[in-house]
């Protein structure tokens, strides 16, 4: 940030009082910016035994799998914004179910929320953000193709989950919780 | 929005190709800036069958009593930014336990998160955003001095659990989830 969004002065780096650190604070108006971490919010979609993938049409990771996920919009709940995600990039209608997943990617300024969710029928079509999506068995996804460490490990801990049987009873379903550091990051090929 | 962070031109609102939203999209360098949900983490910080409040020595809810919570910086965990509140607001070191209430606020275009933790000690004084710091047990919990719905639903839904012997064992605890409408907030009295 180099302007003041609000009057389009310049800002600087500074502390303000009370606070322990730097922010972008107007020269103008004295408005203090602040920059948050941004929360990407997605769903693992079921259906019987398997488990709804997008492979990729934009950078980064293009052509690789992921659950579909995306940026939490103003005026949405996290359930709707999975919810709305899987809906643009796969073209799936699902019933959103409990917490299963939330990761802390700090190196790149996001949380990662997946939900558990139910597709109301086994309908489904890759969105403008997707060339392909297909259901996947277990034994048939992708491991090596995934986009991301937090699908990787949201992908193992629900079939390690349903294999334990700990998924069977909804209400007690435990929320995994887990940070992604920068060397867990799958490398690039594009 | 009216001037563009990076460059300072004047920005527009206009749908962007292939989005589905308006944006503050820049006449100058046409770049878009999205905005997001912010999140507030916070902890229910616990010592023997007490839970420490804050009260709160600043807007909004001024002298209003909360769990110790603020918003995510960037570069750090959920965890870690509990951690740190806890710490700023309350003066009290924790450790962190499982994820025990996600709250969506979406009028405020807030997504609160609050970590079940253990005070490592009884020691805690009020940090410059708080006026009082006290431990509380269920029957003197403040309720009609809460600051946030929030907060009232997080500290309803412990002592419940803990009744009901749910938080006995640390890796089965389930996560709230829960969304808080603009009707559902505490009437200002500041
Ligand atoms: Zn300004
Ligand atoms: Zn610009």
């Amino acid at each position: 940030m180099k302007y003041c969004p609000t009057c389009g002065s310049t800002v600087i780096l500074q502390t303000p009082e009370d606070d322990t650190r730097e922010r972008h604070v107007c020269s103008g108006c004295k408005t203090i910016h602040y920059e948050n971490p941004r929360n990407v919010v997605g769903t693992i979609p079921v259906w019987q035994d398997k488990v709804l993938l997008c492979k990729r049409a934009i950078h980064p990771r293009l052509g690789y799998w992921t659950l579909p996920a995306g940026f939490l919009e103003i005026g949405e709940s996290t359930e709707d914004g999975a919810k709305r995600e899987t809906l643009e990039e796969a073209g799936a209608s699902v019933e959103i179910g409990p917490l299963f997943s939330l990761l802390n990617v700090t190196h790149v300024e996001q949380v990662h929320l997946f939900y558990l969710a139910k597709l109301i029928e086994p309908n489904y079509q890759a969105g403008v953000e997707s060339l392909e999506v297909e259901l996947f068995s277990e034994k048939d996804i992708p491991w090596n193709e995934l986009a991301f460490p937090t699908v990787r490990k949201t992908l193992e801990w629900y079939f390690q989950d349903k294999k334990l049987g700990r998924l069977n009873e909804t209400d007690k379903i435990v929320t995994h919780l887990d940070d992604v550091g920068y060397d867990e990051r799958i490398d690039r090929k594009h």
